[in-house]
């Protein structure tokens, strides 16, 4: 009666299999505003030089830098004060042209004068009198000031297909006159909870029913991963029910997420559904292509896919639920929308055992020994506190079974035991992987 | 003519300074699933034992442990099956009474009948016919289930006060029953830019004049960092101007950002104006408090509070506005809006020259050398490249005159050289403290 794993799916090909999808969300064109995180869907280049005029880089004079040389304290040079570039009002007196011996007043950011090739900075100066500028230092030609398009030139990239556009990009892409930009779209992911037993938040459960943890909780993974949840009606643990409800997600998302019912039954329907459903739908349906993987907790995961939308079936246990859900179905949803290589570590260290949607990782000693399991990622939850100063933290393992919610809750990151090594030793240093928020 | 900076503030001073800041932003109830991110006001402990059952954690039979003693493959127990609790019916049949030498089949995270004090997993179990089934592994008591409150007992803490909410901790309170939660209001934060020379990005700029890059810069990195970020009008850079600006920010927000103007005049109209606004103002209103800080870039950054509200002046040129305001002022975001200490480095290692916004780092080796910059903290954005498989990777910084938007868009990060240090020399490991998004 027992249904057994066909093969459990390690890790690293499971990223694989997950990095091979080819659809991508549609574009859309936003504000730039409101773009922060949003991930361009083509190389944008700039349209103009940055900056388009020659600027100072300080407060000071807009000088010829040959009518400066070998000035010094002992020994400066002399200009006539022909101008002044006042705060505020730079546009109005740029256009000033300096002879040789004439220096005029510039601020930082300021265009520099016709004729002037470099600019003499505040503290190295003394007005005289109103018109007789002391000048106590030689400044070279293109001294504190930028050129046009040394910032950036036209057609340079200020922002690259793929990459999620933080703060200083918006600043540049605003900087540059890009006011909006096509974006891909925010994948949109149904998140069905399955079995009897869960019932929704607001219920008061009778005998043997539990509120909804994977659910809500899920759903606050898919925002923080830059998706948009769907949070569907719960699922009886039948065949039909559950093809109805990949039907109804697959039709309007694109992705869909089960999660609940770890029992062997329910995995079966699950495994039913998407195979049955993956027979309607031909060629873009090549149906389950996991069933099982070698981590611990989250062995009996599913995922498939179904007329071009990915289908996930996560544990019922909530740790299990989540601890996969963060390390494939977050990076999963990047992919979707258009990110590249989500699943790249950055410290270029990368050994599959990473919590790899995280970019976080500190080194912490853990402070009691704890067993590998045999053939599978082992994913610990330890809750980090600090040593002494200049100390690395404690790392301390949140044991428990896997049902128990309040195991995450207490926790900072994630450890991996891999499958190849036979667990980890107190006092051992270990490397913890941070969760985002 | 030229005024000088008082005295430059060391960053762990300006720290401190900072967290010594005592309001905070009011409360308001929302629910929980809205809660992703945001801060609860109080510790919240759960209304009850989770589960409030005995669940099993398996697939399998639950029975009296003493009845399976000693069964093993060779010399298996017998017991008769006497119920069943179905998949998806968990609650109507979970009130079924076992009595000694019987069995009743469970799946996972469902009731114990009334009599069983442990499961047989399905693998170790045979049905013989209908009614009999065959255990080849004995059970201790408790095992194979969790007992009420094993997971979280009633009064534990499900939610902490000044802790901002993660998906698991989302998925918990919903868990426990709790729909909606009180949470800090998100810090309104008001962005002005000043200056004549500064234009709309939708504008086309007059000789002389550029897009604003800052205000959309530090928008995003308002949002980024929990708050809501006010674009406002832009200022001229005189006293009239900044007076009536910082007061319209005051009287409409929870934190004011003036950017741009680093201009010697501008710093001193902005001085001027914090203090002149912080006579009216009173006790509430100390006025200017920091007046350049000792980094590089970001010098000429003022802080000030006037009517319990800080103020912060940030320098003109992008790459010093952005870097102060992801050191300085992202967090100070997190302190109004409630979070505890988010000054505070997760690798109890902190020093004041970590992007302590950042928990993110990584080791990489810097490919070339660079000088300190003597007095002063010296950031420098750098970008990471891969080495090969299992290297730390190649940290290319990023020099450029700090007008410059473009050194922040092609970087990964930052890396600090202390005050205290002479510089890094190239092939030297160097610790990056990487951005957010």
């Amino acid at each position: 009666m027992r249904k057994s794993f066909l093969k459990l799916t390690p890790p690293a090909e499971f990223f694989k299999i997950l990095n091979s999808f080819g659809e991508r969300t549609g574009s859309e064109t936003i504000p730039t505003i409101d773009a922060l995180g949003r991930v361009s869907v083509a190389n944008v280049p700039s349209p103009i030089d940055l900056p388009d005029f020659t600027r100072s880089t300080v407060d000071g004079f807009a000088v010829m830098s040959k009518d400066t040389h070998g000035a010094s304290g002992s020994i400066p040079s002399y200009l006539e004060l022909s101008g002044d570039i006042p705060v505020g009002a730079i546009s109005e007196n740029a256009k000033i042209t300096i002879s040789s011996g004439e220096a005029v007043r510039v601020v930082t950011g300021g265009m520099l004068p016709d004729g002037a090739d470099s600019v003499v900075m505040l503290e190295y100066t003394d007005l005289i009198d109103e018109t007789t500028l002391e000048v106590r230092r030689g400044v070279s030609n293109l001294e504190n000031l930028v050129v046009p398009g040394e910032d950036m030139k036209k057609g340079d990239l200020v922002a690259k297909c793929g990459a999620p556009l933080r703060p200083f990009d918006i600043g540049a892409l605003t900087g540059v006159g890009i006011t909006e930009i096509e974006v891909f779209k925010k994948p949109v992911v149904s998140i069905f909870s399955t079995g009897g037993e869960v019932v929704e938040p607001t219920e008061t459960p009778n005998n043997g029913q539990v509120r909804d943890v994977n659910k809500y909780g899920v759903s606050a993974g898919v925002l923080e991963a830059g998706g948009i949840p769907n949070r569907m009606d719960n699922v009886e643990d039948d065949l039909d029910s559950l093809k109805g409800a990949l039907k109804l997600g697959i039709e309007t998302s694109d992705m869909v997420i089960l999660s609940g019912g770890s029992s062997v039954g329910n995995m079966d329907f699950t495994l039913a559904a998407i195979n049955e459903l993956s027979e309607i739908h031909g060629q873009a349906s090549p149906g389950v292509l996991v069933h099982g993987i070698s981590i611990k907790p989250g062995k009996p995961t599913i995922y498939g896919i179904v007329n071009n939308t990915p289908i996930f079936g996560l544990p019922g246990h909530p740790v299990g639920a989540l601890i996969v859900f963060l390390i494939f179905v977050a990076p999963m949803i990047g992919i979707i929308g258009g990110v590249n290589n989500p699943l790249n570590a950055i410290d270029g260290n990368f050994d599959d055992t990473d919590y790899i949607n995280s970019t976080s990782f500190v080194q912490a000693k853990i402070d009691r020994s704890i067993s590998g399991a045999p053939g599978r990622d082992y994913y610990i939850p330890v809750k980090l506190s600090p040593q002494g100063d200049g100390d690395i933290p404690i790392a301390t393992p949140l044991l428990g079974k896997s049902g128990m919610i309040s195991i995450l809750t207490m926790s900072t990151g994630l450890i991996c035991i891999p499958s190849m090594k036979e667990g980890v030793s107190a006092g051992e240093n270990v490397k913890v992987s941070l969760f985002k928020t």
